[in-house]
């Protein structure tokens, strides 16, 4: 079925109006009309191109609220009038074992990314929500819970899940100290996530307009914390931030910077100290992610905008002026 | 007491004969006779002040075995005629949390390394086990089980509790795939314990007179290991070597590589992998590593010489020409 959309045609063109054909559901499927979606820096690299890889039209967003309209015959998890979510990825292989584990953002077998991916079995481009339908596999689409304003529920779907799963598989809790670096979409969400766990939360931001560190507070707080999550992806020191950890103390890397992170091993060495990364969260882990921030009355900081605003708040999210996620209303394209 | 030792003089000074003067043994103290003492890569680089901050003249040393030849008036542990054990520090601050916790070789409130360093209280240079007695606070002395050989039980003290921690810490056992890296003093232990705690055992080494790894063996192990203990301190590609962790997989840094290590984000985020560090065990851990290889019968595999040796021996270890360890018979210097 024919979808209004915003599409990038070229690395260095605007996003314009586009129309995407969304296939017709199938026995498993689910047929969702989009409200809002959320504007993720991935969005823009890839409309971009600035990864690689980019096949165009491509057209962006992954952190997708609706309804559903209709569901296919052998669907059980939904029903129409539900609010649904949709993520980073619609599919995955199922079979290998990080799938059988609920992994499914680490699948080894081949996973189809909501956008600049492939459907698995048809092989047709896939498509994300800068548009006003969408259709997955219910497997793949989460349950919002119904107090969350959905707005402000979309980036959960990325931003959230990518800060929830680090900060529940190193087991933050009470009694733990915490450090978020980079105070934008993911870290706002990882501060909250870590406060509501029990721990005790400090951020470290460079940017003057956020909170600030210095030389003394840095010096304070060596071998301070369990665990830090850093969300910067810009050029920093690691080494300098990595000596904040306590003895067996773990920062994880939610951003993916180009270059090789130069890592001292005597830093590593000297407290037992360790770096990681982490990809999003599994199917189970992101309902979860969700019902936990539906008990909590926890959601996102947002600034809604209209669907033609795209441009401008790609340039206003590259100048880290949105606190602190740009949220699409997908009624502005209906 | 004047006892007889192997110092080094100067940076670029062979080892050669010096005389040591021992503290009288305080209420806490063991006097210890050295029968053997292993050759670590440490003692190289302090002789030779590769890391800097080597005072001279030093005496190396710091995997020693000896008899206890009398004891302080308040000693509980051990008693004259006991085999015992010194290992890569004598004395820690006691009240940081790491010594509390008994991690007293994280110790933050300032460690007596076994040479190169200073005694806590009279700030006396210490000097290792290149030499036929010394003398330590009960609490930092091991228990050597009695059917260990005493020689082939010396690099049990660095190079065993070295690989050991790591390998405990994390909780390698049955069903879990390690990889070794580096089939030298280290890596030979890693081995040995990994095997003995009931994990499969991978050996990668790049030397073609040990084992050997080919493009097609790394390929076929990517995503393979759930834990890599990398004893390699010259330049290699540690990206290459962490791909080959599946998800959540930990490799571990024992060695401290002079240059910064370049790590790729999109390797550990890929698979949620973990580059770590660690440094030694703490002294309740290597007595329950002694008492493990008293258990099992694991000692290390050793070449042993005569203290005039240590020269030659030394340009032998920078060839890699040693089944896997040297371990000076302090009987060569009564």
């Amino acid at each position: 079925m024919p979808t209004p959309a915003y599409a990038a045609q070229a690395p260095d063109a605007a996003l314009a109006p586009f129309t995407v054909t969304r296939r017709e559901p199938g026995p498993h499927d689910v047929d969702i009309d989009i409200l809002f979606c959320g504007v993720c820096h991935s969005d823009l690299h890839t409309a971009r191109n600035e990864w690689g890889g980019t096949t165009y039209p491509v057209v962006p967003g992954h952190e997708i609220i609706g309804r559903v309209v209709r569901t296919g015959s052998h669907v059980t998890r939904h029903q129409a009038g539900d609010l649904v979510g949709v993520g980073c990825f619609t599919d995955t292989c199922r079979t290998c074992p990080n799938c059988r584990a609920g992994e499914e953002s680490y699948c080894e077998g081949g996973i189809s990314w909501t956008y600049n991916s492939q459907e698995r079995g048809s092989g047709e481009r896939t498509h994300g929500g800068y548009s006003t339908r969408i259709v997955a596999d219910e497997h793949y689409v989460l349950r919002i819970p119904g107090n969350l304003a959905p707005d402000r529920a979309a980036p959960l779907l990325c931003a959230g899940i990518t800060t929830w799963s680090p900060l529940r598989h190193w087991k933050v809790g009470p009694g733990m100290r915490v450090a978020v670096m980079g105070l934008g979409g993911l870290g706002h969400m990882g501060l909250k996530f870590a406060a509501s766990f029990g721990a005790e939360v400090t951020v470290i931001s460079q940017s003057p307009s956020k909170l600030s560190s210095d030389d003394a507070a840095m010096k304070a707080a060596k071998n301070r914390f369990d665990f830090i999550l850093n969300t910067v992806s810009a050029p920093h020191d690691y080494n300098r931030y990595l000596q904040l950890l306590r003895l067996h103390g773990n920062m994880t890397l939610v951003g993916i910077p180009p270059e090789a992170i130069p890592v001292r091993a005597n830093i590593l060495v000297g407290q037992r100290r360790s770096l990681s990364g982490s990809l999003i969260g599994g199917i189970r882990e992101t309902q979860e992610m969700l019902d936990h921030c539906g008990l909590h009355g926890i959601d996102c900081e947002v600034e809604t905008i209209p669907m033609s605003y795209i441009n401008e708040a790609y340039a206003r999210m590259l100048r880290s002026d949105v606190r602190y996620r740009f949220v699409i209303d997908l009624a502005s394209l209906k």
